[in-house]
């Protein structure tokens, strides 16, 4: 456990990091300090509306849960804490993670979760949500944002100058 | 609240009692005591988890618990208690209970939750399960549940003939 | 067979074994007796409808009927008997079990289905539903559950802190 | 009932007669004589199972079966009767019609069930399927749906013409 | 081509073979005469036409169509004969055949196609229909059917006799 | 039907007119002359073909076709022409469209079809893509569409500046 | 347009106003100042880039964007700013918002949209979140959060309460 | 990047590339000069935006849009150009391109995207229809797709041939 965590990551089974690890490493890339935690809704509820509840005084500011199937996580957590909670919908299951998608978006009015896409990409954009938030009120975190984004501009721009470059030669032969 | 009631109907709102009404009546025809109550799995998480995790103290035998959207409520009373547990998948949103159907049944393993059809029919099945899993330690029941077995092929036969006798006048004329 | 199976565990095809042997496992695991056959609703309509029939009278308490596709078994067990049926939604075919889902969940009023997650996880929490109705009347069972959730939740935490200690030999390096 | 039906007609329930009466008009249209019948294949298995097992002694040709949610109907009726039967998904429940067509369409190997479109639609079609099967042994059908195929054509024909004056008209003004 | 086929089986291309070898397969089992064909709704449309519109004449009684995605070829072969058309939903693709199975099955009134589930199932069962369609007026066809149910059911009996037995020993060690 | 239309506009059946009076209408904004037909893949396939192969000799540039459920219309169109053929899925039945959708964009690799949103919103947009691909050789449309464009821009100004003098008003009081 | 702004709401279409409301009637409840605007991702992207990129400068800390179809509005928004952006999927049409729920949360790693559930519900917890993000910094918001949460749960007990009420009427008469 | 490309072809990412080099190979085929870009709507909104604005004063006739999940790639190009855009929705994450297919195809009227199948059947239709475009003012282009389309119903006149030949030698041994 991390000494003073600003993320804490929750996932329902540890099934689920290789998914959830993406937030993690994100998170580092930004040197945020974070824990991750597993802990289910169902076989762990006690453990789980307690680190939510705890979160807080603690001095977390984002909650990222993770899971499966029908996944309760992100909205029980959702329901202990007034901290944004940013939810990542683990797929692979008979449904390709659509029934995570649902169980995690279509919360009822007045306890929201901010709901990734499904996966990899959802779990590396909880991530990068929870800098964006943090970042409103930490000008360092501000300005990596806008590094990162230039960052990422550049790259499709690199991306795209290989793919002249690969087809200019393909058409020299 | 009931003296002595053997199901406990939960739902998350008092918008979904059109839909579990069907359920209190079904048990109400078998005379079977019922509790019906309003508590939510996000709005309400405190209560939720102690209603049922009493309930088995309270003499009750099964749970029904109904709710739409990220219907998240049987799950959590399913992590609090050892009781069977009964979920019904209200629809009426946009995605006409898809969402809900999905967030009920697809409980990962280890606490699972007897789900049945989305809406109306589905609270009214929730109330016959409530009854035959009662019936398998209670003989007035069993023997109820035959009566009701054949009432429902005696109303099938019943409304064939009409159909009949409307066809046959159809043709006569 | 068994001589006093509590449950019968019926399967459309044996290439649902797979799949309801975790039900099996399950059962096992609590010393319930279960007894596990083959029989279609399609290919052996008639062999289904007397296994359903008569399971009442052979003692079995619970039926939990596993089928893939267009999935009519639990469907029609239910329909020849009172007692609880439990359905699993076997998946794996082009439409990945949903058509298996729903055509085990959608049953209409007056003859529930008690339906679980497709594959695997659905055909363990059919078990695990299975002991929860029993105990009911059987407090070996009872205990045994409570026992089986409190191992739940300690695993959750054995895994927890197995993360908790990767995490920190991670950050050591 | 009709004294020798060439095509039976069953519904699961009467509430699917507005939707069935369409097989029976389109039948009625070809002067091929049927006889339609309420059975349902979960509140009444023994009557449904009855009507498909005698329904080829009895003359019957074709079995048209239509059923909704959980449309074990056809599929039930199919597993009695060598005679060809056709499945109609009854819509207008919370899944619109896609529970009862994965029930009747996803049949597994051995037993076909030849699906039409949900709704009224799919149970006119089952009609002219009917017909088209008889037609394979009786001219008079096979001159009597040319004449249909032919007479549908000029009903195009003249929709178009109208359309074309209508907007010949609108231009003018 | 075979001297006098029965039925007609038309694909949109060689490589939806696999899965329509089943119903010709299923064909032979009966050794009832069919003829395989590759021809695409918009490939070669000209050809598809043909082949519909010649069947009749060439003896066919049944003409069974398999096509992938936006799988238009059985229903525009059934707008081009009054023969009974079986269509064969082709899975594989982005949509695992539920864009085949829609574009199949959705057919307006008028113009039927006798829709098969997706995949081999539904090809294997698209022969079997076939028989039961030529069956009608062919009692050697409606033996075999009968004996192919007998086998069925008792295939069904080995496979669970093969369990209890597996299962005996299982339980023995 | 007009002297010289640019587009051809066909709908399965009237009962699309009024989704596909848009493209109709979007076209009339552009001045560009279009003929509306009724004619349906499966209810009148030779009139559909014939429709296709000659437009091009007729002088018309783009097909837009219409069509619900199965919607084949625009593939069977598409087979038949080497011009552009934009395919507008019609909603309202059972699947709500998304079976005109899937028949429409599904195409197999050779014949494509320009699939635009289900109903209205798609039948405008038909028009609006028309009239861009006639542009590209047309410079009074390619600068009526850059005005077009303009004014979209300007009404959603006018639009936004509504909403900021209703919320004054609102706040004001 | 508010002077100071905390959060900005942009919808695509001023449809979208009754459901995004929601949202602004949320925030006047905790008095957070919000703006609402119309622009479209299609029709007006100068602008809607311009709102996007400029809100940072003018203070504002949370944007929300609802949009119904192709939802991109959220998602363009998104690659504008480093602002957290709420996306509200607006439903009603074809596909229920289905389309827009997966155009506003499938987002590509990098570019994070904290999506909502579809229509009013979501709207309204649009709110919350931004409420909950600007809590972090905002003691007064906090604590109105942890008022609002008491007051949610309170409005449960009531309703429970009032159905108890009707219930024990019911029961004595 | 080509001197005078006549489509220009952009990904959201070059893993996008073996999806789309079907299109830019099917140009290739036809002599059409394209270009293919890398380009994000997300990561590289400038960018984006700039290629399709200028796109039409380089001389370029058409562009092609292929990205996955939340696939606002065409949309966006759609909404600063007024050549027509065909989109390719690319499959492959957790929901096998249906996200990318409706975030391309239910665009809002005015502005439309030609949206293809899923994946490479897709971006090959892509590569045609752009042809088909370019074909109504370049009759060598018109000409060329003539005889492509006689191709491809020779091909299957080839491949019918191979399987009946096959079939001969299957039902000589």
């Amino acid at each position: 456990m991390h000494v003073n965590p600003q993320v804490l990551i929750i996932m329902g089974s540890n099934s689920d990091l290789p998914v959830m690890q993406e937030a993690a490493d994100l998170l580092g890339q930004f040197d945020v300090p974070c824990e991750m935690r597993v802990s289910s809704a169902h076989r762990s509820p006690v453990k789980t509306a307690k680190l939510a509840a705890e979160a807080g005084e603690r001095g977390v500011k984002v909650i990222i849960a993770g899971a499966g199937m029908a996944a309760h996580l992100a909205g029980v957590i959702a329901s202990e804490t007034i901290l944004p909670v940013i939810g990542v919908p683990v797929g692979g299951g008979a449904l390709s993670g659509v029934d995570a998608l649902y169980s995690t978006v279509q919360m009822p009015g007045g306890i929201p979760v901010a709901t990734m896409a499904i996966g990899k990409a959802g779990a590396k954009n909880a991530g990068v949500l929870a800098v964006q938030i943090l970042a409103l009120s930490d000008e360092r975190l501000a300005q990596a944002l806008r590094d990162y984004r230039r960052e990422m501009a550049l790259d499709v721009e690199r991306r795209d100058a290989d793919l002249q470059a690969l087809r200019a030669v393909d058409e020299a032969h």
